[in-house]
């Protein structure tokens, strides 16, 4: 699933990508005008915005043309489908795995096809998995929340309990810390799914935190919270209690329905804008106390280990990042022409306010359109007009968020946090375009 | 599923409830406390903002209390849900549909369970069916959208072509316009997912249809467009240019991924506002034409009978609705004290700006508060802080888009269009609250 490429400078990719292009050309050519008049392929540019998309003028004597089969026969009905799915031809649309990555499926990850995704919503079925000893099979009947501690009033909920509390519903971004971890040090994953899908964006639905600690009265000296899982691990984080007092959510839902068993059925944590390792799920313990545990998950895992051999702790917030998912690896330029650059860019300490685009390595940039629902702490989509003739690119984003943080190039975050950690890896990520088209993962040091 | 009730007039109901209450009272105190002292139940009221919610204070040093089964042992793992799906313990949670209602389950209707969902967002795999010749299975890759009649340039797309076109996403609601009508004469279904359950809303992406017009280029003389189905029935709907120019789009993904089979994969309309029987679904054609085809879908249904005996056409736009989620038959109440009164709003013509709720039918009206995204041509949240101590309520809702509409009484729809329409009741809806907390559907004439 990946290799070790070495990584180049930005004028050493543009010049090798330079002789790429010289090279290649004639054979693209010809491939380029085979592929051209194929079917109902790319036609001769039109006058309309410079946008002259695959098509074809047809004689309208013609229509309509020979009924396909299922055009022609009754389909399936209401009773088969209670539950919906994606369609049989949808079947490579899945969450994959790296299977070195970990030593077992039950301590393991699986990504995000992002490439294969439109707007914001991540479908529940292919939210990023993330656990560490298996997804339990929790009765919500039998699931108890407690909450003790640093408290006036120990308290225990049932889930009835606490949907009976008003409810509410935000679109927040979840996503691993290790989220393009592994490319550190320089291991480059093939894929947009490997790079950057552990990254989802959901509608939770559940009780703020903070409504729960005022029903139970937090003492003055209660400065953090224990949050622990349900999970034959037992998965544990120390929360500072401004964050719970803010946005912190106790959530039951995803996405209008109930939690997904592999995201914390039936209750769990969401912190906006936090690693998600924080966002304990299968929550069952809420414990609040004068100091962080320094369980396990915050001091040997989930802390930065710096270049002088000491390591960031608690560093909580995923800051801005983006990231371009068309063209990606899965999504190589198929077509000279018209293409509309797209990608999602996401900030843990709120909204995007601009994305950037660069096509040759981080040299020039030019400011992407951002589009749809612009959300605190959510996906967000930027695209960009372009038009591809073949010739070679080094293309990046950039996000920049409300607070005016600026995403790092690789060296910068390299300069800063050295080589040695797996975490908060956000620096600006380079898709190399070849002449043919095909996308492949390059690292600009 | 449903049963014909005299309808009564609202002092009748109120003088009835208030006879129910009157002699259940004592057998219902005695029900209350019965449940009171279960497990982890109804505590008595706190001082917390009058919201005392079931729970229970506990011995910290009986902390934590047994693992349950589940946090002994490991649960599964990452390579065995590639494609998550809900918790077992959801498998309730499904669309349904009224057998009685067609004569065949292929030309039928499936209803999505209102009372279970939360936040705006319809999960895909619930979202309501409704289809004329069952789900036609196609194949992407062979699929073709033509474009033609009163155009410039007549053209054919691939499903790639048309995933060229720059991209929208937008949240917009789904209802079939039927959604309701069983109730117009007076037949009362039994379940919210039955009286209101044709409704769905999901995030959208595709191409607007805008786009795709100014490529062909619209003759002078073009005023309406045909669209047709690629399925056994080939539903055709003609829409005025207009909408087409305005915000009709062509969309292939729903909530993130791909259309599902039921919604039309792998091209579709979305009419956004309007009935959704016009956003043709397997969409394989697009003709322009100077008039409307008056094809049976616009002639013997989707019309709205009159008394004097004429028909409404071309009555696309879902004005204002509205109704309450929580509580509803499906979702009784069960504690005393504090209930958050929920539910959902929704208008054809933009952006819900008011929704009112009455605990009375209608004598008192009380302002809700609009929670989360309030978007145009969206589900909207409302909800209404409320306490239950055993009274009868007549409830109910009363949506305020932001032209001034306000979502009309029974007796007003009637006065304004008969008793003979299927179509486009979006009458003020009333839930009665029994003493023992059970909610049943009841009409006020």
């Amino acid at each position: 699933m990946s290799g070790l490429i070495r990584s180049k400078t930005t004028s050493e990719l543009l010049r090798q990508l330079a002789q790429e292009s010289e090279g290649l050309s004639q054979q693209d050519r010809r491939d380029f005008l085979r592929r051209g008049i194929t079917a109902v392929g790319l036609a001769a540019a039109s006058g309309t915005a410079g946008q002259a998309l695959g098509r074809e003028e047809i004689d309208p004597a013609n229509l309509p043309p020979n009924e396909p089969r299922w055009s022609r026969q009754l389909g399936h009905g209401v009773v088969e489908t209670p539950y919906g799915m994606p369609s049989e031809f949808e079947r490579h649309v899945i969450r994959r795995t790296v299977p070195w990555l970990t030593a077992e499926s039950i301590s393991s990850i699986s990504m995000t096809p992002l490439a294969e995704l439109s707007g914001i919503i991540t479908p529940s079925g292919l939210v990023f998995e993330r656990y560490h000893a298996g997804v339990p099979i929790i009765n919500p009947e039998e699931h108890r929340l407690i909450l003790h501690g640093l408290v006036e009033r120990p308290l225990i909920f049932t889930m009835d309990d606490l949907m009976r509390f008003p409810s509410v519903s935000e679109i927040k971004f979840l996503e691993c810390p290790a989220n393009g971890g592994m490319e550190w040090k320089g291991a480059q994953m093939e894929a947009l799914q490997f790079t950057h899908g552990m990254l989802s964006c959901c509608e939770w639905t559940g009780v703020p935190l903070r409504v729960l600690l005022e029903e139970a009265g937090v003492k003055p000296e209660g400065k953090w919270i224990l949050a622990e899982g349900a999970d034959g691990a037992h998965m544990s984080r120390s929360i500072p209690i401004e964050k719970a007092l803010d946005d912190t959510l106790v959530v039951y839902a995803q996405n209008g329905e109930r939690l997904r068993p592999e995201q914390g059925y039936p209750l769990r944590l969401i912190n906006p804008g936090w690693e998600g390792n924080t966002s304990i799920k299968w929550l069952r313990r809420l414990e609040v106390g004068d100091q962080p545990w320094y369980h396990r998950e915050e001091t040997s895992k989930y802390t930065d280990l710096m270049a002088d051999g000491k390591a960031r702790k608690f560093s909580f917030v995923q800051e801005a990042n983006s990231v371009i998912t068309n063209p990606c690896p899965e999504k190589p330029i198929r077509h000279r022409g018209y293409i509309e650059i797209e990608g999602l860019a996401w900030s843990g300490r709120g909204r995007i306010r601009q994305v950037d685009v660069s096509f040759d390595g981080g040299v020039n940039w030019v400011p992407a359109r951002l589009k749809g629902l612009v959300l605190s702490k959510a996906l967000t989509r930027f695209s960009l007009d372009a038009r591809w003739d073949g010739q070679p690119w080094l293309l990046q984003a950039r996000a920049i968020d409300e607070t005016g943080y600026v995403q790092p190039t690789l060296k910068q975050l390299r300069a800063a946090r050295g080589t040695s950690s797996i975490y908060h890896k956000n620096s600006i990520h380079t898709w190399k375009v070849a002449a043919s088209g095909e996308v492949t993962n390059v690292q600009i040091t």
